[in-house]
């Protein structure tokens, strides 16, 4: 015993780190050398009836089921409309948000900032201090987007006069709406409404957007699905980078453009606007993924996530097999790059309906086949490749369409299974950008992030309430009666 | 000694294979276990006076200047005109082609169907044989594009009438020409020569030409090595595979095109046109490396490969330091993908001055960059990450434009030293179209091929009677008198 003592004091200590790298830390502080084993606890405690429900082949199936759906939705983008003409529910004093439920008291910064935008825009108030007594006053619904089929990057907000793709499932009966991208920094989105910000939303709503809906209903629409797969091919991973996407769509577009009633000097405009702005597709990445999501939701027993979503002080779940109901967690602050001038004491929380594209299979799952996005979001290529390969422990599938060719053309990890991520305490990995935390500024960022574990934890008791006695019910009936 | 027989008998042998492969087959054919390790010898024989040149600091200095010139070179398109009134020392009987000169007797299928093709669109025939008659007669002048600063995939036939793109050099003298895309399966360029060809080629100088042209003139010039640049970060590697270069030249030439006066069908005819060919840009990234390889040419003592090119019978290729001397080798077919209803035995020896791309460090030598381009000329992403990084030993620079993210931003291997291919043994790897080798027919697929390695020690024996008395003097010159 002594002498074993003896040997190990002979040696530098060589040690095995398993999971919290703060212990690693330490030791390599003091010139120890660490093997590190990434490995999390999991996020709930190990009760041995609710295990029963991890291996549960019928929430197996069901997740089959739901991952199926949300691979064979085909969303095409077919035409443009006024928001309050064609999302369902909305009235013309309903304004839309990013994320779960919020009240304008507990709204942050850009959230903030955009509504006072849309009152301005809307014509409700001629000044942002007469838009914030409207808004206070409550005489404007908030209602997120997710409830009523539609998704905003960033804030977020739709208000009723603004124009909204149409993108329809043209393999099933669901469809979803989303708003037009206005290119960086200085934005509505982002939280921004000086008047050039208000100037530049009335010129899409007057050129941009009627230009855009004639030359779709021209092309009899164009396949969102299909631009998503090529540009995962070509660099995008489609919610930070839309590099290809942009480009793919615009190619698709630019001929029904040209054939469109309309002086050559818009159509010249709106083509500069689009080839200005390598993110003008994400809100189109955005409404596919919309369209795929809602395609899983709702099946009876799946623990797919089919929404992930942050308003900028809270982030938000929906699980399929649990209906409409949010679970929530307050929202995390993105480590990222920012734009010179800014640093992380000047970012909101998370915050938009973007992680969306995560939902569907890309995004942050698809980062992997985007290496260059690090010089946006900070990080090396090596760390995009493990954010992909992590993914695949909380998901239940690979995308039948959706391929990496940097992985040997392994579909993207598809379906985030809420069981695996309380189990393993991997949570989903996002890219995203960053806005200011104070209204009026815009973006100052981009970066990576991560849902609190909260909304999976508080989901998984869900989960467990809804199934773990039916589940027990069926285990009864199938045993054999001795 | 019996002992260690018997014990070398006892176990399977563990095979270390150095060099050819073929050794190792046979082995693991029974059964047995290689190791192999990839070296090849030299192509020429260790000569010690001539390894002086190997280390020759001159050489070095030059290489050096050579490859900053490569780089350095800003290659923008600035307008089309037709072949005749640009390009030097072209007449009215004059065809050119790709490779090194050749005549009609010894011109392969495709070459020979491409030059049918460019004599029936002359209108100095009106049926093939009567083509085949003026082209036998000699009367028509062939000449290598290299010798005329232009360019042109496959068979690379312009003829006086055709348009061509001008490339200038944004930062230096030079300027070069190429001809236009026709799109790809059966073309002119790949040996075609059917009505639809000739038809296609004259809508191409009737309508899309000269609006390309108009747009080019009104764009101010579009700078091509940006968008290399950007399409080397997005799976293209601007050889075979440039849907991002062409995505990126169609953002940035539409809104031009709009507002040129021309009916907005013609416009928008020649959107689809550019739109349905993702090769467009192939003959635009040729001419880019044309400006900067041709930049690098013609430095004293540099070893630098400034022409790759090959017409279907000969590959040949020149270098810095040599004049336009061409260095030749019969051209190997390629290995590849092919069409349906081709096979290898279809295939024409490699063919076209596209491998000017190589030549200015991207095409083979980005593969690396652009894994999903295998679906198209076989093998697999690994195989195209080790085809980059191969290239490393055989260039004297990474790119300090053409980074991949996917090597963590490192530059493509750029500058082919010709010392450096006779040393190691390792020849360019060129990825590449195939044509049938009949005239008349077309393209049937793609793949990979390397050049005879004879053009390489053709061209060092000439490099040593060159430079190496003048080394030997420098070297007596310097040597201190005892």
């Amino acid at each position: 015993m002594g002498e074993r003592v003896r040997e190990l004091l002979q040696h530098r200590p060589r040690v095995v780190n398993v999971g919290l790298e703060l212990f690693a830390q330490a030791i390599r502080q003091q010139g120890g050398e660490v093997q590190a084993v990434e490995w999390h606890p999991p996020l709930v405690e190990p009760n041995p009836e609710a295990l029963a429900l991890f291996n549960d082949p019928a929430v197996e199936a069901a997740n089959r089921e739901a991952v199926s759906r949300m691979m064979r939705a085909q969303p095409v983008v077919v035409g443009v409309a006024r928001a309050r003409d064609v999302i369902p529910g909305m009235t013309e004093r309903t304004f839309l948000h990013a994320g779960p439920p919020i009240d304008w008291e507990h709204a942050s910064g850009p959230l903030r900032g955009a509504l006072i935008g849309a009152t301005l825009l809307e014509g409700l108030a001629s000044t942002p201090e007469e838009a914030v007594r409207i808004l206070e006053s409550g005489e404007i619904e908030l209602a997120p987007n997710h409830e009523h089929q539609a998704v905003g990057p960033m804030a977020g907000v739709i208000s009723p006069s603004m124009p909204v793709y149409i993108a329809e499932n043209a393999a099933g009966p669901n469809r979803a709406f989303t708003n037009f991208n206005e290119g960086i920094g200085r934005v509505m989105r982002m939280g921004a409404y000086a008047p050039e910000v208000i100037e530049r939303l009335r010129w899409i709503g007057a050129v941009l957007a009627p230009l855009v809906g004639q030359a779709l209903a021209r092309s009899g629409g164009i396949d969102l699905r299909a631009i998503i797969a090529q540009a995962l091919q070509m660099g995008d991973e489609c919610h930070n980078r839309n590099k290809a996407a942009t480009s793919l769509f615009y190619r698709a577009l630019a001929p029904h453009l040209v054939e469109c009633e309309a002086p050559s000097s818009d159509i010249a405009q709106v083509l500069r606007f689009i080839d200005s702005n390598d993110h003008f597709f994400v809100n189109l990445a955005m409404v596919a993924a919309k369209v795929m999501a809602d395609a899983a939701h709702g099946v009876k027993g799946s623990s797919l996530v089919t929404t992930l979503s942050r308003n900028g002080t809270e982030f938000g779940i929906r699980v399929s097999g649990l209906g409409d109901r949010w679970f929530t967690g307050p929202a995390n602050v993105p480590r990222g790059l920012y734009f010179p001038g800014f640093g992380p004491e000047d970012a909101n929380p998370d915050i938009g309906d973007s992680t969306i594209t995560e939902t569907a299979g890309f995004g942050g799952f698809a980062l992997a086949g985007a290496p260059a996005i690090v010089q946006f979001i900070g990080g090396s290529p090596s760390d995009a490749m493990r954010a992909t390969l992590e993914m695949y422990e909380i998901t239940v599938a690979e995308h039948e369409l959706f391929r990496l060719p940097v992985l040997e053309f392994r579909g993207t990890p598809v379906g985030i299974d809420l069981r695996a991520v309380v189990r393993t305490g991997i949570l989903p990995v996002i890219d995203t950008g960053i806005a200011h935390r104070e209204p009026g500024i815009g973006q100052v960022g981009a970066g990576i992030v991560r849902p609190p574990a909260s909304c999976f934890t508080g989901a998984y008791r869900a989960f467990e309430r809804a199934y773990l006695g039916q589940e027990r019910r069926r285990r009864a009936e199938e045993e054999p009666v001795v």
